[in-house]
């Protein structure tokens, strides 16, 4: 049997925004730059152009970003996403990344590599470029657009494990997503939901310390945030809008005239320095929490740069046998 | 009977974290600039300091921005934001206007000055300051942290009357926050909405475009973005969260030497001029949509230039009688 850290990470070549091209340059890069072995996942008629070297798993069908999930997982088995996830059932790979269509990934990877034992619902972890130390995780980010409060429960459970192996941190913060810090402020949702994480207590691997307010999803001042997917999903995307209106507005100032365009160039160094924590590219992109194996979900517009993190993150975690840690910090719904 | 328009507008001088000092002075600033008659509410023992002739109604209590709303207007009978919605109520002022403790200048317009016909439920309208001619409406945006599907169709009614009154747009654009394009996707609550409001048709007096994402909130894509008040309000804190942190950053890079001291001075004006329709302090504040009179919601940081916008607002709204044309685009609940 191979070692998990020997195994290719298994990369959807055919998924994101800038499929094949900038996913196959991801490939070469993490392979050449980290050591890691990765593998392509797509057609193998010459195609993905040169790649290097890198093994090609065999897929010869896409699932499209505007395909629907469910119906793209059933009728497309030859798909790049679900042989990816056939590879890291039947360990051939260590972990799947994928740039494409995020519901798909999911149903590929929950179909074909099953629920961990005891999760009721796999939840997506997004790390947010959060101010200070480290990122702040938001789960589920999108997953799950209507939830029970055990099953936020668990996803706080998860999402704890998650943090703690990917930076480093035993006994993580954990706070819910609500509109008012008291106990009392929520909807039904997380008024239950925040009874259930205060009874935790001090035996739990995570510390609850209540709600917080969207305001502190880039304030770095928890390490885990716990929402229902439909508010997180919405949560995310008004991030990405509102980072994509500064960054509008800063080119234009920046390209105003030929005064404005020398002073940008004197502040770029600093601005690129002190926004650093702020680039999606860097965070290594999303996991999918709660099912058999490794899936990491990247950004639709990934780069060969965001692929290459996210190569390095699936392969660690992986190694790191995140997925057991997984299993074991999650208690069964009673 | 005095004319709408001669009637003062009551300012909580009490409400918001800066008050009295920056409410007297916007009070004071919009007596002088607009010609707007302003009456200030709170205590008159001199401790408002210089009023500079502004008329004050009593008001012997003050409900704190950490107060439980319900007890605060139960309990508080002589408090500023249950005078000033008294005011409205007696025909004494054509508007309110407070920064003060948001839930609890609800409860006071609510209990003081009643729902209008028909309405089940008030909300929160909130101008965004989207990109483009106007802002986007954000409705409801946390006045109502659980919501049923008939709400929603009320929130898009008065909504798209409240966009009509305050933009001059005819027929505006009305879109559902949801997580996904597509009318299949979102929580049981916008599928449900999403449905109803698809069927107003063309005779509605606004246009349904479906459902928007939350990166749609700054865009400027549409006019009116319909949801429930706990993701409105995580929706509109997200991005009073990120405009935080931008500033932060560009400040730190602004100072962060004497070169981009000097970058930063060439770089200001056009800043300040490409930025402004994102200044919230020029919006003029949301509006309670649903009770019997004009409600405006200031943020708690509003300086004396937020306070003179509002008292504006309110006075504009008030004269063009929008509490009329409100229940006018109401169809109460079968």
């Amino acid at each position: 049997v191979a070692a998990l850290s020997d195994l290719p990470v298994a990369l959807d070549a055919m998924g994101g925004d800038r499929a094949p091209a900038e996913i196959v340059a991801g490939a070469r890069q993490a392979s050449q730059e980290l050591g890691i072995a990765v593998a392509l996942v797509g057609p193998d008629d010459g195609s993905l152009g040169d790649v290097g070297g890198i093994p090609i798993i065999p897929a010869g069908e896409v699932i499209a970003m505007d395909d629907d999930a469910a119906k793209g997982v059933r009728t497309k088995k030859d798909s790049s996403l679900v042989r990816a996830a056939e590879a890291v059932r039947d360990g051939k790979a260590c972990a799947m990344v994928s740039a494409g269509n995020t519901g798909a990934t999911m149903a590929s990877a929950l179909l074909r590599m099953g629920r961990l034992p005891g999760v009721a619902r796999p939840c997506i972890a997004t790390p947010l470029p959060a101010l200070g130390d480290s990122p702040t995780v938001l789960v589920d980010a999108g997953a799950n657009a209507e939830c029970a409060p055990e099953w936020l429960v668990q996803f706080a459970e998860m999402g704890a494990a998650f943090f703690t192996e990917r930076y480093g941190v035993s006994r993580p913060k954990v706070a819910l997503l609500s509109i008012g810090e008291e106990s009392s402020k929520g909807n039904n949702l997380v008024k239950e939901t925040h009874g259930r994480l205060a009874a935790t207590g001090g035996e739990a691997p995570f510390e609850f310390v209540g709600n917080v307010e969207g305001r502190d999803l880039l304030s770095g001042a928890v390490d885990v945030i716990v929402t229902d997917g439909f508010t997180g999903n919405v949560a995310l995307k008004t991030l990405e809008g509102a980072v994509g209106v500064f960054m509008r507005i800063l080119g234009q100032v920046f390209s105003a005239s030929d005064e404005t365009k020398a002073a940008s160039e004197v502040l770029l160094p600093e601005l690129l320095v002190r926004a650093a924590p702020l680039d999606p590219e860097g965070t290594g992109g999303a996991m999918l929490l709660g099912v058999n194996g490794v899936c990491i979900i990247s950004h639709g517009s990934s780069s060969a740069r965001a692929i290459v993190n996210a190569v390095r993150v699936g392969h660690d975690l992986a190694v790191g046998d995140v997925a057991g840690k997984l299993a074991a910090a999650v208690r069964p719904l009673g």
